[in-house]
C-alpha cells in the first residue's frame, strides 16, 4: 500500500513548487536584486532555511524559475576565460552548438512564451540582465560606462539569430553549417564588445 | 432609412474578406510566388477581375494581408536609391525611424502574432523573404550565390534589434538616441550586405 501514488506526494513537492512561484513573482515585480531569499521564502510562507535547502543560490533557483537546463554561469565561464579578443566567435558558437542541440527547443519554447506574455518577457529580461550579460561584462573587464550597451548590442545579435535560425527558419541562415554561423556572426559580436560602437568616419549616408 | 447602417453592409466588404481570407491561406500553403491571382479568386469563389479590382496587384494584396501601413517597395527605393555603398547606415535609419513611431506598434503585434501562431510566422516569413529582403538583393545588385545568406543575415540582426528595443526593451539600447543605434549597428548591416562573410583570417578562436 505504501507504494502506491495518490497523484500527490504530501510535503516537498508542494513546498519547492510554492517557493519557484513565489520566487517568479518576486524576480518579476522586484527584480533579481531586491528579491532577497528571504524576501522569497516569506512570499511563499516557508522558512528561508528551506529555500536554501532546496536551491542552495539564488542564481540556482532563478535558474529553476526559467527552466533553464544548465546554469548560464558555467556556459559563460567557456566564452569568457580566453579573453575578451575572441569573446565573440567563441558566444556564437557556443550559442549555436547549444540551439543545435535537442535543449535548443527549450530556447525556443522560452521566447514563444515571452512574446505571449508581458510578465514572462519582463522574467526572460531580468534573467538575461542579471545571469548572462552583467556577468559576460564583468568576467571581460569592458569599460562599465560602455559595457550595458555592448551587452544589449550583443543581445539583439544573438536573439536575432535565435529569431531567424530556429523560430521562423529563414534560409539560408536556418540551415548554414554552424562554422559558417561562427564566421558570419562572430565578427559582429566581436566589434559589439570590444570595437568602435560611435561609427567614427563611417556613420554619414 | 437609406443611412442607417443594420452592422453590416451588403456585397463589398465581405467580398473583400473573402479575397484576403483566401490569400492569407494560399500565400502561406503555396508561398507567394505560386499564389496567383486566378488561384486567390478561385480560392475566394470570386471573379479574378474583382481581385485585382480590390488590390490592384498581389503585393497590394499581400500588404494588405499583412496589415502593413506602408508598401515595402517604396521604403526599399529610399535605402537602395544610393547604392549598396552607405545600404546598411540607411537601412537601420529607416527601420528605427518608422519603429520610433507611432507604426512600430504595429510592427509589435505582427511580431508578436507570428511568435504565438505557426502559419503567421509562416506568412512573416514569406512576407519577408518575397516582399522586403528580394527586392533589396535585387535592387543592390548583389552576387546571387551569397545574396540570400545577406539578406538572412540582414533579417537576424534587424529582428534582434526589434525585439530587444521594441518588445522586450532592454536597456540601454531601448532608449538609445537614433543616430547612436544607425552608429552601432549601420556597419553590421553593411557588413553583412557587401563585406567578408567567411571570417577570413579571424574566425579562429
Amino acid at each position: 500500500m505504501k507504494r502506491i501514488r495518490t497523484g500527490r506526494r504530501p510535503g516537498n513537492p508542494d513546498t519547492r513548487e510554492a517557493i519557484v512561484a513565489a520566487a517568479r513573482r518576486l524576480f518579476v515585480e522586484k527584480g533579481f536584486d531586491a528579491a532577497t531569499m528571504r524576501a522569497i521564502a516569506a512570499e511563499a510562507q516557508v522558512d528561508p532555511a528551506l529555500v536554501h535547502h532546496y536551491f542552495g543560490t539564488k542564481e540556482q533557483l532563478f535558474v529553476t524559475v526559467m527552466q533553464f537546463p544548465m546554469a548560464p554561469s558555467e556556459m559563460i565561464g567557456e566564452v569568457t576565460a580566453g579573453g575578451a579578443e575572441q569573446a565573440g566567435m567563441r558566444l556564437v558558437r557556443l550559442f549555436v552548438t547549444i540551439w543545435d542541440s535537442p535543449v535548443g527547443a527549450i530556447g525556443v519554447s522560452v521566447i514563444r512564451t515571452a512574446m505571449s506574455n508581458d510578465l514572462s518577457m519582463k522574467l526572460l529580461r531580468e534573467f538575461l540582465t542579471t545571469q548572462v550579460l552583467r556577468r559576460v561584462v564583468a568576467d571581460l573587464g569592458l569599460d562599465p560606462a560602455q559595457a550595458p550597451l555592448r551587452a544589449s548590442l550583443v543581445a539583439s545579435q544573438i536573439a536575432g539569430l535565435a529569431m531567424m535560425r530556429y523560430l521562423m527558419k529563414l534560409e539560408p541562415l536556418a540551415s548554414l553549417p554552424p562554422e559558417q554561423v561562427v564566421a558570419a556572426v562572430g565578427p559582429t559580436l566581436q566589434r559589439y564588445l570590444t570595437g568602435e560602437l560611435d561609427g567614427s568616419g563611417s556613420a554619414a549616408a
